[in-house]
Parts: C-alpha cells; structure tokens; sequence
C-alpha cells in the first residue's frame, strides 16, 4: 500500500496542473496507460511537474547514448537501489524498448558480479591507482 | 590506506598461484598494468582465482552487450553503491573503451535522475501496477 | 510475512518483561495503539528493552530540535534506507505530529535532490573544498 | 582525486555556459565562493545547468519548511547515503544557516537511532500495520 | 511478483542445462525442497550455473569458518542491503543449521548497533587511527 | 578530514562527562589507546555516553556468540554500508580477536557472494517462500 492516495483518472480531471502532466505523459509516450508512479506524485504538483520535466529531458529525447542503453543504466541503479517499483517499471520498459533475453543475462550477470567486487573493494579499502588520475 | 598488503610485482612471483592470475590478467588485457584491487586480493588466492574467473567471464568475453554498455553499468551499480575505488577504476575502464563526454553527460543524468526518482517510489511506496507483471 | 512471530495482546501479557516495555509504550504515547515492530521485537525481550529505552531518550524527550523536525529526519534516513516498514510508520507519525501537505511536498523535494546529487558527487568523485574544514 | 578536472575559474571564463550559472550561483548565495561540486560538473554543461536549476528551486526559493530544516534533511540524506564531500557541504551550509551544536547534537541522535531500527525491522521484516493505510 | 517467470518442476525438465543444476542442488543439500530463487534464474541459464556453482563453493564446502558462522554473515549482508527475500532465506537457513533465538538476539543487536554506529561514524567523517594501518 | 573537531588527550581532561567515558574505554578495554571515534564523538556528551553503553553492552558482555563472530558480523555490515572507518577499525578489533588469514578468505567470500545474490534476487523480485513462514 502507498503512503498518498494514488490518483484515478478520475481524480486527476479535477486537477488542472496534474491534467496538464497526464496528458504531456500520454502524449510523449503515445499510450493511454499512466504508470502508479505518476499518479502517486499527483498529490504534489509542485513535484509532478518537476520529475515529469526531468524524465521527459533525460529519457524522453535524443542523446549521445540509445534508448535502450540508458533504459538499462536506470534499471541497474534501481536494483543497486532495492527500489521493488523502480526495478518493475524499468525491466518492463527496457523489454518494450527491445531488450532481449541474452541482453537481460548480460545485465544480471554485470550487475552481479559488480555488486560483489564493490563489496570486495569496499573489505579491503583498495587505494585508487595513480593511473586513473585525470 | 588498505586494511591489506598490497602486492608489488616482487611479491607477486614469489606465490605461484598469484602469478598465474597475473599472467592471465596481464595477457587478457594486453597491458603489463596491473590496477591494485587485484595486489590487494593477493592476499586471498581463493578470492582472487574465484574473481578474476568471474571477471574474465562477464566483462572479457563477447555476449549480447558490447564492452562498453557493460562497463557503463558496472559504472552505473558502483556509484548507486558508492564505492569510490570502482568508479575510479570503472570511469578509466569506460573511457579506454570509447565513452565519449557526451556519452558520459548522458550516463550522469540517468544514474543521477534514476536515484532521485528511486527516493521519491520509496517515500510514496508506489504500488506496483498489474500491467509490469509477467 | 515477517521472520518473526508478531506477538498478540494475549502472548504480551504472559511475559512480565515484554508487558512493562508495552505499559511504557502506552503510557508514554498516550495511546493504546501498540503497532507492530514491537510486537516484532518482543521475541528478543534484550533488545526490546534496549530499543525502545533508546527511542524514548531520542524521540520523546524535549530537545533542540522540535519533535516534527526529528520525525521528518527519521522519514528521511529510512528514505534513504529504503525500509518499507519504516517509511509508513514515520510517514504516519509525522502527519500526526503536524507535517501538512505542503511540507510533505517540501521533504520529498529535498529528499529527491539530495538522493540526485549525492550519486552526482560520487560518479565524480568530487574533494572536499578546504573551506569546510572544521 | 576526481574522476574530472575541478574548474578554475580560469577555466569558468571560457565557457558562456559554464560562466552564466557560475554567475547566477554567486549572486543567488551573495559569495565569491563557488564549491567544487560545481567545478566537477561545469565538465558536463548540461548536467550542471538542470542540477542548478533544481538545486535552487528546491533549497534557495521559500518554502513550507525553513531553509535549516531543508538543510538538516539534506544532510540526514547525505549521512544514509554515505556521500562523504555531501555530508561536509551539507553540514557546513546547515552551520551556516544557524545549526546549533545542541541541534547537531539532536540529528546525530535521531540519524543513528533510525540507521539501527531500520536495520532491526529489515531483519524482522515487520508487516506494515494496517492503521497506517491512507 | 517477480519480474521474470518462476518456473515449476514442470518447466524445469524441459531444460536439460537447468534440470542438471537442480539436480545437483537436491543432491547437494539432501532435499527435495528447491527454493524460489533458482526457479527465478532458471530462466538465465549462464547466471543460473554460475550462480550455483559460487553458492556451492563458498557455502557448501568445508572452510575456516563454520557453515552457521558464514549464513549469519550472509544474514548481516542481506539485512544490511535491504533484500527482503534473501533475510527470509537466510535467517530460514541460519536456523536450520542451529542458530538459537539467543544467537539471534545478539546478531539482531550487532547489526542494529553497527548500523547506528556507522550512521554517525560517517555523518562526523571520522579518520582512519594510523594505529589501524597495516 | 572530519566534520567535528578530533579531541587530543588534553580536551578530555577539561570535561568531566568526557572524561568519565574515556576511563571506562580504557578499563574495558584494558588498553591507553582510544580511537578516533570517542574523539569525534565527544563533541556530543550525550551521544557519547549513550553510544558507549550500547558498545560496551553489546560487543563487551559474554552472550551467545563468541566476541569474534560478533566482530565479523559488526565487519560484515560495515562493508554492506560502505562505511571506511568502521571496516579499517573492525577489521584490526576482528584479527586482535583472533581472526585468521583463512577466517578472513571465507568472510570475504562469503560477503561477495551475498552481495552478488542480493543484487539478482533483487533484479529478479522473487517471492518469498511459503516454507519460509513462521
């Protein structure tokens, strides 16, 4: 259960600042379906707004890295994060953005196995190589 | 400061079972250097042979991501982790493999959108929605 | 489901030294409402003792800080933290101790920043400015 | 040592950019002292205007919580989050915003005891109580 | 829900590579009982084996520390990241192997106070005794 | 550097609240030597006394687990957060303890693997168990 009342569509009709977001998040995405997230945020307009704008500014236009890529970097820093809805939302995005099964594996095993040398890195306290110095 | 020895390459031959792993990390990567997390896991040949396999086997053979999409995200999991060794060593790793500034501006704001939004799910506890089910 | 059994009334009042912490609780609070970490933490009677002796001493007793203030940086840290249990219930205590919408909104804005660029500062691995030396 | 080159302001002068947010975070604050946070990220333009424009939406404008407040937050996040340059930015703005050595006193205490219960009810896995349904 | 498909006795004969690893798992831990875990990598065959085979060697074979020692070791990590299923594995497996409800109460008690203790140790940046280095 | 200042031998003599700690560290412990922890933390009289109390009741009273293992779970956590004071400082109290070079190989290894799992279990969202009910 949430902490806030997660919004219906209903509920976000009565709002003008939240309607305007809702339908910029339907129309950015091409789709009809707003995700919990939005509509939990709804509550806070001041901060609908402005996570709204950030996500549309990062992973809503054209960038040095594809789509995908970034798609996946947000799912790795949600599983570092143990955030349960983060990762939901963004393995499902990544797969309707083309990640495949191979890629998926890929993924789990990078994210493994830096998880363990971090924790490694960590019990030893390793000092940093002069050679990585810019 | 460590809270081990670190291994210098006069150490290194004196432990046939470290040596060997050098050699193979020497030859794997082309390069005579060595960074210090492995002089560091010297210490445990258990750890180290059971690492470096594991290493071997995620980042240095061919898979459904290319090099630099994986070490992007063990970039991307050692920040969210905060561990500064990794990201020194990573950071370094990403741009011997071709991350350009913008590639890296691109990361920055995923990992750093990805953690804000991450609070914010955790703080709302967002119910996960019945359409990211599998 | 927790990894624990959560105790009832009825197993509470069998155990004198688990019936005096509940008696304190209620006492203190002004409530009969006992939620159920310490029903949890009643299977270790050691460190309930020692746990709610310490959240008395923090949380109940007048300070420099007003008990709003406390409360909100305890939704804070177990933001930060991640724990589920413990966002709802300080999330609830807060609200009971005055926390309106607006400063809600005012928190999950600071808390959403500073979650942002804490991994900013980490992928950059930034020193610390002399100036804020102590 | 950084990840990225620290800006002089030799540096800042070059980049209209670069200049223009160096301008606006000195007027904003009414000090000549400019923080390294924000010569690492003057490498990247876009990540250092957007982290500007929200660190200043969010801690300089007025709001339902006092400025201190909103500091003593950024901190306890910065704390949970393990960000060491984060925790010495933050702790010497919230002393400069008027942070007691009673009120430290009081956050230290109210961070740690929540670091601990966290911990303890992510052990017990403490089910979430029905009264704190919205 | 999981974000991948758990997969049942039924799945799991259909893939020679998986059923070879649950094999080896009943044969390995003497029951039958093979727990949610391996169901969900079963879909990622390379990170299902690997995965077994690093489980089986640092868990299942004789060592320098006893077999309880290390799951109580695994529990504090679990605990310490958050990882909700992982503290139910483990604190299951923890008292499958002999660990007392007082053995208990004192790992409840370290982890609680080194949770606290790192809390404050970071938020007051303390450095490293020289009296430490190795 | 810290966010407080480190107290010399000289400080503590000027308070009395202070000083009575530091006596009681160096009788428990039976040694002149007072890290820098206490240091830092006698700028906070209150937070001081309370977190040696709970050290002294916690780590230096007989219980069901012997000092050493209490040692390597305070370790095993101090890596988890990522805290480096705590793991310098539990890492030498843990081989003062008794910690042997083959102790440390099978803590290493089991806090990497524990890590790595809790990353894919995390990934992964697996449910937990039934058999795992209390």
């Amino acid at each position: 259960m949430a902490t806030v009342k997660i919004w219906t569509d209903e509920d976000v009709v009565t709002n003008p600042r939240v309607s305007a977001v809702f339908d910029d998040i339907r129309a950015t995405r091409g789709t009809d379906f707003v995700n919990n997230v939005w509509r939990a945020l709804a509550n806070q307009p001041d901060v609908l707004e402005a996570t709204w704008a950030q996500v549309k500014a990062v992973m809503a236009q054209p960038g040095a890295l594809d789509p995908l890529v970034r798609e996946m970097l947000y799912m790795a820093v949600s599983i570092a994060n143990g955030c349960e809805y983060c990762v939901h939302s963004h393995t499902a995005s990544a797969r309707a953005k083309g990640m495949t099964e191979a890629m998926y594996s890929d993924l789990l095993a990078v994210v493994g196995l830096a998880s363990q040398t971090n924790a490694l890195v960590t019990a030893l306290q390793v000092p940093v190589d002069s050679e990585f110095e810019v």
